[in-house]
């Protein structure tokens, strides 16, 4: 069965590069990936808290919360 | 081609969960993963820093490094 993995970002060149260099990478066999731009789609913040997420870019995946480096804290999206 | 990717860790928990959940994810298709455990590998430090890793649990994807989380930072593991 495939899992999802949520790529959050805010847009920010540090987000970009995660999402073309991690989120591309998993296998498309076994994760279902959706990317959201959270500062695009702000009625997703609780979501993406609620997921564990602090900053952006993170990547949840089977609901585990990845941070990945550092290009924003959820709290300056809001 | 495939790709390198190699996952820098030092035994910490996050470090464990980091590779179970985002090392295990990438598409071996198109990836070849390394996982190195720099507490017990330490001649490969400066390799890890000279790619540019701070802290680990880290994964460098073609060439790029990724922080991801935040187990313990390089600087300890020496």
């Amino acid at each position: 069965m495939r899992q999802k993995a949520v790529f959050y970002h805010a847009g920010c060149p540090v987000c970009v590069e995660a999402e073309r260099t991690l989120a591309d990478a998993l296998d498309p066999n076994r994760y279902d990936v959706e990317i959201v731009h959270l500062g695009e789609q702000r009625g997703r913040l609780d979501e993406a808290a609620a997921a564990g997420v602090k900053s952006v870019p993170a990547m949840v995946i089977s609901g585990v919360p990845m941070h990945v480096n550092f290009g924003a804290s959820l709290a300056d999206l809001r």
